[in-house]
C-alpha cells in the first residue's frame, strides 16, 4: 500500500504557490505494538496553516521543511494494535496532509454515533464551529438586541458566529466578498444584513446597516475590514480575535500612516476589549458546545456549508484558493 | 467675596501653553434654596484634562470655550441651604478650576472621618488610586510570581499599581523618566526593578529586568514605552489601558510604518487581552477599595507622594508640566 502525502517543500515569502508543496508517495508504515494505522477520510484546510509554513514563532511550532503539512483529519482505523481502538472505528485525528498515518492513540477522539456526516467533525462541529462558539459567547458575550458583526461571514467560522449571535437575540451583520457570497450569508445563513467588502462604498454600507453601532466585532480577517468597523464600535464593545487572514501572506512591510495611536485612543475612549484567542484554551466548554451545536443543527437553527474537494493532490491549490477568499463554507479534502 | 477661576480661552493644537487658559475674577454667587456654597481647598490636576480641552468626542463632553476648566476638588461647605450639608462639612466635589462653587448636592461625597490628609481624596484614596486598584485587579488580575510592568511609575496611578501588584505577590517593574524618578520608584515605592525610558538602551534594559516576560502591562503612557513592552509580553498577558499621556498633545499625524498589523498579530499569537477602561465603570468596588487602601496606607504597605502647588494662578503651568512629565506623585493645587 502507498501513502500519498504532501510535504512543505520550501517556506513562502508572501502568497504560497504550488511550488512550496511537494506530492510524495511512500510506503504505508506498519503499526507497532500500541499503535493504530489510520486511513484518512477527510482533511481539513484552514487559514492557520499558512502560519505553520513560516519559520516565525507562534503558538505552535512550524512545519519542518520536507515535513508533512499539518492538519486536522477524520480517519478510519485500518489496523489496531491498541486496546482502545478497533478496526473500523472512525476517529478525529491530527494526521496532516496524507492518506495514511500511525497513531499511539494520543489525541484521537472517537466519533461514535456522530449525529451527522463525519466531515462536520472538522467544521461546524469541530474546530471552526467551536472557535465561533467559544469566542463569541465567552469573549464577545452578545446581549439581546446588540449588533454583532463578523467578517468572512460565508466561511466556516463566520457563518457559525452570525447564526449563534442570532440565537442569543443579537442582530447579525455579515461581511463577505462579492454578491454570491453575500447572497448565501443573507439567504442561507439568515443574517440580518450583509455588506460586500469589495464595494467602494464598503465603510458607508456597513455604517448604514449598523444604525446602533457595533457591540461585538468578531475579527478573523484584519486589513481594510477592520478600518471600516472601528469607527462604528460602541463603548464597551468586545472584539474576539481568532484570525487575520488578510495579512497572513504579508511580507511584513506595512506602510504608514501608523494606525496604532488612533486605535489605542479608541480603545481608551470607548473602553474596548480586544482579546486574541485559540479555541483550545476553552476546551472545558467542548462537551456543551457539541451538545448545543448538534441540537441546533438537527433543528435547522444552524446551517452550514461544506466545500468538499476530491483528492489529496488538489489540497495545495484548494488551500491557496482559501487564502484568496475563493471558497464558501468549510473547506475539506476528501482523501479517500 | 471674589471667585478666582481659570477658564479655557482657546483650544490647543498640540501642546497647551498658558495662553490657552485665562485667569478671571468674578463675584461669588449666592446659594439658592437647596444649594450649598463651597470654598475649594484642593484642586486635582490630571492628564485626562488635556482631552477635555479638545473638541473631539470622548467619554465626556469637552469644556466649552470660556467655560471653567473641569476638575475634581476637595471643598468646604461655607454656606448651606441644603438639608444634607452643614457649614464646615468637607466634601469631594467636581467643582473645577476655581476657588468657590455652588452645588445642589448631587455628586458631593462627604469626607467625614477621612483617615488621612483630605487631599488624598484626589489622589491615592481618590480617582487615581482607584484607577490603579480597579484596573490592575479587575483587568490585570496579577497572580503570584507574575511580572507586572507599569509606566509613569512615579506618578499617582503608576506608583499605586506597582505597590498593589507587590501586595498580590507579583513582581513590580516600573518605568520612569530620569534617574531621580527611578530612584523614588525603587527606594520609596519599593518596586522590584525600575527602568529609565530616556535611556538609549531602554528596550534592552526592560528585557533585562523581565527575564520571565511580562504578564500584565498597565498602560497609561503609550508611545515608545509600548514598543519596548510588546516584544516581552507573555501569552495570555493582560493590558489594562487607562491613559496615553504620550500622545495627548499629538496633532494626529502619525508617520509610518503602520504598527497595527504586527500588534494585531501579537494579539492573536499570544492571546493577549487589551482593555480600555475608566475607573467609574467599577464604582461598585469603591467601598472595598477605600477600606483596603486606607489600611494599606495606615500600615505603610502603600506609600504615596503628593506634589502640592500653592495657588490657583499656578494651575496652568503646573498642568503643562504634568503633561511634560515634570512632577512626581499626585499633582494638586492648594487653592485656599
Amino acid at each position: 500500500m502507498i501513502n500519498a502525502r504532501i510535504v512543505l517543500a520550501s517556506r513562502p515569502e508572501g502568497r504560497p504557490t504550488p511550488a512550496h508543496f511537494r506530492f510524495e508517495e511512500v510506503e504505508v508504515p506498519a503499526p507497532a505494538d500500541g499503535q493504530v494505522l489510520l486511513r484518512i477520510r477527510y482533511l481539513s484546510l484552514d487559514p492557520y496553516m499558512r502560519g505553520r509554513m513560516s519559520a516565525a514563532q507562534s503558538y505552535a511550532a512550524p512545519v519542518e521543511i520536507n515535513g508533512v503539512m499539518e492538519g486536522g483529519t477524520v480517519a478510519e482505523v485500518l489496523e489496531s494494535r491498541h486496546a482502545g481502538f478497533s478496526v473500523g472505528d472512525i476517529v478525529l485525528s491530527h494526521s496532516g496532509w496524507q492518506s495514511f498515518a500511525l497513531s499511539d492513540g494520543s489525541g484521537l477522539v472517537k466519533l461514535d454515533n456522530w449525529p451527522t456526516e463525519i466531515s462536520t467533525a472538522l467544521g461546524v462541529l469541530g474546530m471552526p464551529g467551536f472557535t465561533a462558539y467559544a469566542g463569541l459567547l465567552t469573549i464577545g458575550q452578545p446581549k439581546e438586541g446588540e449588533t454583532v458583526v463578523v467578517a468572512a461571514a460565508s466561511g466556516a467560522v463566520g457563518s457559525a458566529v452570525g447564526q449563534i449571535a442570532r440565537l442569543k437575540g443579537a442582530r447579525a451583520v455579515g461581511i463577505a466578498g462579492g454578491p454570491e457570497k453575500c447572497a448565501i450569508v443573507r439567504d442561507e445563513f439568515g443574517f440580518d444584513a450583509v455588506v460586500d467588502h469589495r464595494s467602494p462604498s464598503f465603510a458607508n454600507d456597513l455604517a448604514a446597516v449598523c444604525p446602533n453601532g457595533i457591540d461585538v466585532y468578531f475579527e478573523n480577517v484584519g486589513g481594510k475590514v477592520w478600518d471600516g468597523v472601528v469607527p462604528l464600535l460602541n463603548s464597551f464593545a468586545r472584539i474576539p480575535v481568532c484570525g487575520l487572514i488578510s495579512q497572513y501572506n504579508s511580507t511584513g512591510d506595512f506602510e504608514g500612516p501608523d494606525r496604532w495611536p488612533l486605535i489605542a485612543r479608541d480603545i481608551l475612549r470607548k473602553s474596548l476589549t480586544i482579546r486574541g484567542f485559540i479555541q483550545r484554551e476553552f476546551v472545558a466548554q467542548k462537551p456543551q458546545f457539541l451538545a448545543e451545536m448538534s441540537q441546533w443543527i438537527a433543528s435547522g437553527a444552524v446551517r452550514y456549508r461544506e466545500d468538499v474537494v476530491e483528492g489529496l493532490r488538489n489540497a495545495p491549490d484548494a488551500f491557496i484558493g482559501l487564502l484568496d477568499g475563493k471558497n464558501v463554507g468549510k473547506l475539506v479534502i476528501k482523501v479517500s
